[in-house]
This record gives C-alpha cells, sequence and structure tokens, in this order.
C-alpha cells in the first residue's frame, strides 16, 4: 500500500483547525494546547500496529516492529511557534504517520520503524530549541534547563514538570538512539532557495555551522547639534560600517552573515551615538571557512574602530559547528529526487533542525526539504502547494522503503 | 563697581550643594527642586534695588530701572536636565545677576536692565524646551502644551498650576519682550570647538536650522539562515547605507548631520531585518543649504532602496528655520572677546537656546559662549575652568556696558 497524501494533508489541516486561531498555529511546547495536539497524534496511531511510549525528555516514539529489532526513525515535531503555519514540523511528523501506515499495511518490514515527535524543537516558550533531540543526543545540561523561566516568569521545570517531565532524568532519553541505524526528518524549507530555482524538493546536505556574536562599539556620546563632524567619535557610524562589512565578507566565502540590530545609546535623535552594539550572525556550512569567515569580520571591526577612534569588544552569543549529514543517505535522497523532478537539488539549512542532534550522536542523518512559498516561515502566511507536498511524501515514502531495503 | 567671578563661582557651587545630588544637577521646571532654587535666587534679588515678578508663562524678571525705559535684557534659565552639570543654564542666571550688581552700586544705568531667569528651557519633563522664553516670543501654543504628560502621566496643566502657571493665559508674557532693545545670554559651550582651538570664548552669531526626520525602510524579515545573500531585502542594510551617507553629505556641506538610532523588526540576531527606521537629525545656519541638505540625504535614501529593493517612506519629527544674531551686537562681542583673548572666535550654535526665541520675536540678540571641558553637558562631569568664568563674566559685564553706552 502506498501512502496516501489526500489523508495527510486533511490530517495537517485537521490540526490546524485543532490547535491554531485566526493568527495561526499554536502549539506551543508545554502548554495545553501542546498536549491537545499530541492527544489528537496518539489518537491516530492508536489505530496502527505500533506501540506508543515517552521518554524521559518528553519526545513521543511510537514502534512498528520489524524482522530486526535495529531502527530506522522517521520524525519531526509536533510543537510551533506562537502564530505559527500549518507545516513547520508538523509536516514530518504526519508525512512519518503516514509512511508508517503503509508500512504496516504491507506486513512486518526488514527492520524495525520508529516515528519520533520531538519535544520543544522550537524553544518558543524557553529560548531553548531542539530541547528534546538535544536530551536524547546526550548533551541535555540540567543546571542549564533548571534555570529558564519563561515571559512571565514560570520555571521550565514546573512547566514541564506538569507534562510529566523531569529536567534531572531527561538525559535518560539518550538510550533511545542506540541501535538506530538511520534518521529521516521532511520538512518545509523556510528559505526561498527551492523557490527560485523553482523545484520542489531538495536534499539537504547538513546545517550550517554558526557563529552569533555581539560587537560593541564605544566612541563618545555627544550633542548632534554642537559637535561638528570632525570631532566625533560616533559608534553607530561604526557599526553601521560593520554591518555592511559583514554582509560583503559573508558573499565572498559562499555563506550567510546578517546584523539583524544595532542597539545605539543614548539612542536619540539629538545625541551621537555612544555605544553601539551591533548583533552579527555568521554560517558557513565548512567550519574552516566559518572561522575564517568570523576572523576577516572581527579583523574589519578593528580597522573600522582605528578609522572612527572607537572602540571594539566582541562577546561570544551561541555557536554551533557545521554539521555534515550522511553521505550514502544523502546520495539515496538525491538519487529519488531527480528521479522524481528531473533535477537533483542538494543545499544546507541554515536553521538548526533536531537531525543535526541526531547526527551529532553519530546516527546517519538525512533531511528532505519541500519548497515554501516565498520563503516564508513562522508565520500563519507559511504555506507549500498540496502537488508539491504530495512529491515530498512520495521522497520520503520511497527514501524510507529504500533505506529499509539497503540495510535489512 | 566691577562684577566679582570669585563670588558669582561661590554661588554656582552654593546653588549646586542646594539643588544637586551625587549624580548631579536636579532642578527639573515645575518640580520642588526647581522651586527651590528659584526661591534661592529671589534671596539674592532681593539684596539688589530691583523689582522682582514673575510673568504668565513663569518666568522671572528683576528689573533695575534706568534713566530710560527701554531696557536691555540680560539671562539664561536655572531649570536643568536631571543628572545635569553645575553650570548649563544658571551661568547665565548669575552672572547677569553678578552684572546688576555691578550695575546698582555705580547708579541709575542710561537703560534700564532687566534680568530673566526663563522657565523651563530643557523641557526635560514635558517634552516640550524653550517653553517659557517662547510663550514670551507670542509662541505659545495652549492646546498643544495642555495635552503634554510627565513619565508619570501627571498632565502639565497641572503641574503647572502647581507652581502658579495657568497654561491658557502663559501667551500674556508675549507684552513683556515689547521695548526691548537687546538681549544677552552667557551660556556655556556644550560643545568642542573652543576646547579645540584653545581659547575660552565665543561669540554665537545665531542657531542652527534643524530638520529632523524618521526613514522608515521597509523590506522582507526573512531567517538569517536559510536566506541566502543574493534573495535578502534588508531594511537594516539600507538604514546603515543612509546613516554613512547622511554623515558624508553634511561634511561636504559644512553642516552636522547624525543618525542616533536605527531600529530594526525583528531587530533580533536571526532575522534579517524587514524594517529599519532611523532617525536624521541635520542642523545648518544657512535655510538654502540646510534645504538643499535634507534634499540630497532624501535623494540618496530613494537609491539606496531601489538598490537594496527595499521601500523608504519620510516623517517629519521636527523643524526649526536658522537664526541670524543681530549683527552689530555680534561684532561688538567679536571686538570684546578678541581684546579679552586676543582671537575673535565667532560660531554657530547646534543647540537652541532661549536667545533663539527672543531673537525671533525682533529683539536684537547675541550670546557668548565659554568653552566647555571635552564638550560635555547634560552630565554631572560638565565643567568649565574658573579662569574661563572669570573671562567670561568679564566680557558679559563689558558688552552690556558697551550696549548700554551705544544705547542710552
Amino acid at each position: 500500500m502506498a501512502a496516501d497524501a489526500r489523508r495527510m494533508i486533511a490530517e495537517l489541516r485537521e490540526l490546524a483547525e485543532l490547535t491554531g486561531d485566526e493568527r495561526g498555529a499554536q502549539r506551543l511546547a508545554w502548554t495545553d494546547v501542546w498536549a491537545r495536539a499530541r492527544e489528537w497524534e496518539r489518537g491516530l496511531l492508536a489505530e496502527l500496529p505500533v506501540e506508543v511510549d515517552r521518554d524521559e525528555a518528553g519526545n513521543v516514539w511510537a514502534t512498528l516492529a520489524g524482522r530486526s529489532p535495529q531502527f530506522l526513525i522517521i520524525g519531526s515535531h509536533i510543537d510551533s511557534v506562537p502564530n505559527g503555519g500549518w507545516l513547520d514540523g508538523c509536516l514530518g511528523v504526519l508525512s512519518a504517520l503516514e509512511v508508517l501506515r503503509a508500512l504496516s499495511a504491507d506486513g512486518s518490514p526488514p527492520l524495525t520503524v520508529k516515528l519520533v515527535d520531538w519535544a520543544d524543537e522550537e524553544g518558543a516558550r524557553f529560548g531553548l530549541s531542539l530541547m528534546g533531540s538535544m536530551a536524547a543526543a546526550g548533551q541535555h545540561d540540567p543546571d542549564f534547563v533548571s534555570r529558564l523561566r519563561d515571559a512571565e516568569g514560570v520555571s521550565a521545570p514546573d512547566a514541564m514538570a506538569a507534562h510529566g517531565v523531569d529536567v534531572g532524568r531527561m538525559g535518560d532519553s539518550s538510550s533511545r538512539l542506540k541501535d538506530a541505524v538511520g534518521y529521516i526528518e521532511l520538512h518545509i524549507e523556510q528559505g526561498p532557495v527551492l523557490e527560485a530555482r523553482n523545484l520542489p524538493l531538495g536534499v539537504v546536505t547538513g546545517t550550517y555551522g554558526t557563529e552569533r556574536w555581539a560587537a560593541r562599539f564605544t566612541g563618545q556620546a555627544a550633542h548632534s547639534g554642537s559637535t561638528p563632524m570632525d570631532q566625533r567619535r560616533d559608534a553607530l557610524s561604526a557599526a553601521a560600517r560593520l554591518a555592511l562589512e559583514v554582509r560583503e565578507l559573508a558573499r565572498t566565502r559562499g555563506g550567510v552573515g546578517t546584523v539583524g540590530r544595532i542597539a545605539a545609546e543614548p539612542g536619540i535623535a539629538t545625541a551621537v551615538a555612544g555605544v553601539a552594539t551591533a548583533l552579527v550572525d555568521q554560517r558557513h556550512v565548512d567550519a574552516g571557512t566559518l572561522a575564517e569567515l568570523h576572523e576577516a569580520i572581527v579583523s574589519a571591526s578593528h580597522k573600522i574602530a582605528s578609522e572612527e577612534g572607537v572602540e571594539v569588544q566582541w562577546s561570544p552569543l551561541f555557536r554551533v559547528a557545521p554539521i555534515h549529514f550522511d553521505a550514502d543517505m544523502v546520495d539515496a535522497a538525491g538519487a529519488i529526487v531527480t528521479d522524481l523532478q528531473g533535477d537533483d537539488v542538494r543545499l544546507p539549512s541554515g536553521p538548526l533542525h533536531d537531525a543535526a542532534r541526531v547526527a551529532e550522536a553519530g546516527v546517519p542523518t538525512v533531511m528532505l526539504f519541500v519548497r515554501s512559498k516565498r520563503g516564508l516561515s513562522h508565520t500563519r502566511e507559511e504555506d507549500t502547494d498540496e502537488a508539491d507536498l504530495e512529491l515530498a511524501l512520495t521522497a520520503l515514502e520511497r527514501l524510507v522503503k529504500g533505506e529499509l531495503e539497503r540495510r535489512g
């Protein structure tokens, strides 16, 4: 039996209806709406010959026993950002469910197959994304998680306990990835690359490494009326120059570089800024190039600071190394995508995904991307054509069945 | 008798002690501390043969009757910003008091001389600066002032009524400038020009005209990881380019141009900004050049917007025309300053002053600036050497006596 895209799309719309409102999806992890979504998910899984349970980190697993105890994992996350779209995360879960249905209808597969719904991919409530997959990957930091609070001041341990998760025991979920032979995740692209290429599907080769830093320029705050141009030490001008330099340096190296905010002090119309802090995000698939890009940006900031008569200080905010998905699985996915759409598209993912954590834990991993209209995500305007969703489900099903045959 | 600089400096320090704290001066207009400063001021005036009264806008006047009812005005403001310095405003009032003392000791002057202490020059509580001098200059807008509220939500009319001022009657104070033959104000420079020239005194030729606008760039918010560099419509990059362009265009025209703030939306590290608003402040002594500068900046913004694939919209925030002080009084002051320090320094003022409002009302006006250390003001670090203050008082006294002789 083949997976049924119309059923999957109907279920995605049913989920949106059940757990969204006029502003979009509202399935924030560790909330009642999220719990309702998972209860609905359990109802669908109950119709299948699978064993459903939840691990110590709150990840939901559905196991379809195969002829071997070795297992392949398919999945994604059902949680959403506030005012989110109808596909981000839940597409990966409901397409996995549909593949599970098809496999179970054909009898016992050569390997065991597990569907996973990771807990709290978005980090929208407590600011820490990939929480469930990070725990399963052996990267849980209970002290750090214990100190997290939401915007209302509720602590993460309290909110998570209300959903049956003990922060102190989350790390035990790392046993779940033992004996996993592979992990496959279908996700919307959340970017404009596939749309620009006019193709529905792409194979994700890995995730960008990220260096995120704050560059704080310190000059001299001064009256914008009484301070002649040649006597200024203008921190905002230095930050503006850096923003443009970041862009140029990232362009020439094939990565991305972004200044998403410049915070000036005093930050008023009538004062030359004495302090300006630029938030700098740099990403690249290659660790060496990423490091060199960061060095080039820092070096440019020193040159700018010297020319502007200001000081610059760099503070790290976030770092993650580039992650490369499994070469064989990427090739297998590439062959399927080529067969389905005529063109093989391979692209790195800028955003992180649960798949990156699974890959870091040593499980051979690949992701499929399906085109996002206008590259939009994390908004109710997020959308993908139904024809594209159908093709994506076909690709996922072929990829899973191919891996089961290859490894069975 | 000559004015006594040591007494003036001692009184300035006494005022600072009485109405300041470890963070600086706290004489916000329409507060108890301000009222205490004015009560102290009245105590000093009571020792002189002057008539003291307050006009409908809360400005304090002390009249030394001369042989003619025509009068010359000397003064400034005793209110301060929060955490202000020991000289901003009160130097002009206490130097005028010292000159009044010297004049009254010598008998009746040829013209009547009035000291003025303008109410609420700083606008620190309600956001509207030059409130008292604006009313005296016939520019009071009762509807506008009635709608002002402070940070705690207290309305301006309520706060001002507690200090005996009826917002509806403030405009009546405009009778006070009738028959005025001149206005002279001594003020600290609040900028770095005199210090850079290594000279204590300067003659102010007028005040810059100002155009203050918000330039709002609208592109497309996008994920900083998933959006390739060539598919971005980055509003912050456009605003950064404008900030640098404003600086360049102001430089080449001899005025000043400042972007003191760039507000990005969403304004986070992980998003290309969809919206970025730059606050642009442009000043020039020449009205034509100021208008041309603004046009050049707007034109540059359109070029940038087009190149960056974003939109730009300009909204006016504040406009004031350049004001030119009286040529004869400027020349007279220039001769005195040259005699005292060997060099004639003439400079426009970037910040507005009460003197600008008086000049707009048609009263021949001039200001003297005395050097500010490091150009600092509106901070407790504001300072001027005592030797400079002494020279400034001498210049003011000579200028007042010269004007009385010339016009008497």
